[in-house]
């Protein structure tokens, strides 16, 4: 059986997927894939997405630089979500982020309140010239 | 502005859950929930769910005794994805899986296949007695 087939996609032909940094094991962002991009990050060892806003595929890092080099894919018990390890590249300390931050996963709970506990290490307006 | 109207609930009131094990920092699991089971989370201190497949919350651990302390809450950049740090109780070496494996990412991609790489740390007929 196909790989690609054991995957159980959602009724839009999607699976979401969680980017874990190769290291420090920081979970950088959370994004979704469709067979078509689930092949292109086996085929380029970086990461594809499909951007459900663009209806697109999106290469992580196609405008930012930031692109995410993948070391390893791995599915869940129930063949619906995937886990990649990656290094986060084009930027030192790594920036995943389209906020200019390490990860997406910025904001922490606390009295009741989403605050923002993560700095911005580029000015967006810069990442995305 | 409440806390739970700052998370962009999907068309089915969800959001889509990441739990990470506190210390290990591995992705132990993924899951969804609604307004009621994030409120929940934050009550109790414990990981409560919304299962899609009963259509109703499911606090992790009431049937197997694995339940996920919970230490952090955070909220991703556009605001519809939670990540949790967790510890998870109930055994040791620690059980997040239904399978009996300490996560759901226990088959990774190698050779054009999924591959199991991770053990069965206990029977699952004996968690769901």
């Amino acid at each position: 059986m196909d790989w690609l087939e054991q995957v159980k996609w959602d009724s839009d032909g999607l699976v979401p997927v969680i980017a874990q940094e190769q290291g420090t094991k920081d979970v950088l962002m959370f994004a979704w894939m469709n067979r078509e991009a689930l092949a292109a990050t086996a085929a380029r060892g970086q990461a594809v997405y499909f951007s459900r806003s663009r209806k697109r595929l999106w290469h992580k890092g196609e405008e930012s630089g930031h692109f995410q080099e993948v070391h390893e894919m791995r599915l869940d018990c129930d063949a619906d979500v995937v886990l990649l390890t990656v290094t986060q590249h084009g930027h030192d300390p790594a920036i995943a982020c389209h906020t200019g931050r390490h990860s997406c996963f910025f904001q922490r709970f606390d009295s009741l309140q989403w605050q923002t506990v993560e700095p911005v290490l580029k000015d967006p307006e810069s990442i995305y010239r």
